[in-house]
């Protein structure tokens, strides 16, 4: 029996750093480590708040650490979470495609 | 004596919506303003934390009020301000294109 996943529009097994409520320089880090075990491409993904974080991540990372990283994509989009109370509401989402030349 | 003036990423004249602290709201008003006067582009601008917002005001603003715009180029960057004792510190800023087909 073949098992067929949805399709989406980042795979699993990408390198893919979710951005949240931490510190700037943890998804850094994260960023980093993607980088250094030889990864090309690194997906930062962010939703509501943490986009102006998603965006200082890739900012710091780019000035600081990986000058040769390149901005490949930007997407943005919104997403419908449903609340505890079965409310639903929407979320604007950002996906920022790096890549090593 | 002719005057030259320094290149910039948005020449004064285009329609831009710098986004602020105010509800998104009062940012997709301005857009829709804008739209509404003819404005073919519309380019948004943030920095800090009210790049969520900018993210924010373009969805709402194509989800709800102009289906058919698009968003053009996203670019994002680093811009060195001085603080008020004369330090400087980085700041994240986009600027969100968005067009009328």
């Amino acid at each position: 029996m073949t098992e067929e996943k949805p399709e989406t529009a980042s795979a699993p097994g990408q390198n893919t750093v979710l951005i949240g409520r931490k510190p700037v320089m943890n998804y850094v880090v994260a960023c980093l480590t993607f980088l250094n075990s030889g990864a090309k491409q690194i997906i930062v993904k962010a939703r509501g708040r943490a986009i102006s974080r998603a965006v200082d991540t890739v900012e710091l990372l780019r000035r600081t650490f990986a000058k040769d990283l390149e901005v490949k994509s930007i997407n943005i989009g919104t997403e419908e979470i449903e609340r505890a109370e079965g409310q639903k509401s929407n979320v604007s989402t950002i996906e920022i495609t790096l890549e090593r030349p």
